[in-house]
């Protein structure tokens, strides 16, 4: 089997929670001695407001892509087996899963990097919008994470080669810096 | 809830598979938005050779300290919510799960880098001995990961600060060097 065909990608439109099961399946192997994942999950608090629920939306064939771009970023940097990537659109109640990632490999050092880079680019670069609907209004995010990113990679001279790497990254796949998509005029 | 009373340490002496949503459910938590999971399964091969299975062995009272220590330690450095730990003991076979982690935290930040933390320290310093039987014979695994990181810390300036925390968890904790118990002979 193709390195490629190792790879899950998948954007949940249902309102189902996350098979998390489903997905260790997928990347568990007789070749692989380790298998990291990450759970990004709806809390009940973000800076003090009473969050009711999380909502989800995206452009779904561009988050695949970038998604599958991303897998393909991570085999170039780790030695991987097998990599699943599931995240639900529409709404995610309070304590349900909104993104799962599983990452087996044969040793444990390339699951948990490739894992951590992973959902550290997710939430950087997928086109994926969040609106956290609290107990008194509501609010798209914005992308913080890719605007942080950006200012640290200025004030940290070290990060010069990783600040190559994602440009390299960004010229080749669809992943470009995030932009809020404001469709309910609020 | 005190936060000693969220850490489920467990060493599994039967031989049923590791019920790794039973760990995933204890540390989910409506307020915690990152869950972090770490597998070690057992691989058909090492260094070339055809793996059957690995036994486990471990004298329980002191593996299930050193474990809680080792919580406690993650828990000075990170914000946690809660922590999982289980461990099998005995026959495990190619394709089973012989260490579950799960650790959950407000922020994925805390929640991987106390899950690396916790499988790093498990493996460098709790006493639980793994034995690979080959389909040409069996070996007792060396210690190498210890011996590995104290040469490490031997080369590497910048981990002098490591060193002495990793001396001040010894020395506070139940966790010392593992000594390799050779109880069969061979």
């Amino acid at each position: 089997m193709a390195a490629e065909d190792k790879n899950l990608v998948e954007i949940l439109e249902d309102l189902n929670p996350i098979d998390v099961a489903k997905y260790m399946n997928y990347v568990s192997a007789p070749q692989a001695g380790a298998i990291a994942t990450f759970s990004g999950t709806t809390r009940d608090t973000f800076e003090g407001k009473t969050v009711i629920e999380l909502r989800y939306e995206a452009y779904v064939p561009m988050a695949i892509r970038c998604l599958k771009s991303l897998c393909s970023s991570a085999r170039a940097s780790w030695n991987l087996h097998s990599i699943a990537v599931a995240h639900r659109l529409g709404t995610v109640p309070v304590g349900e899963t909104s993104v799962f990632i599983a990452v087996s490999a044969v040793h444990r050092d390339d699951a948990l990097e490739a894992c951590r880079f992973l959902i550290d680019e997710l939430k950087a670069t997928v086109p994926i919008w969040k609106k956290e609907v609290y107990s008194n209004g509501e609010v798209w995010k914005e992308n913080s994470e890719f605007l942080e990113r950006r200012s640290d990679l200025r004030k940290d001279e070290d990060f010069r080669g990783k600040v190559t790497e994602m440009k390299e990254h960004n010229r080749k796949h669809c992943c470009r810096p995030k932009v809020q998509v404001k469709d309910e005029g609020n």
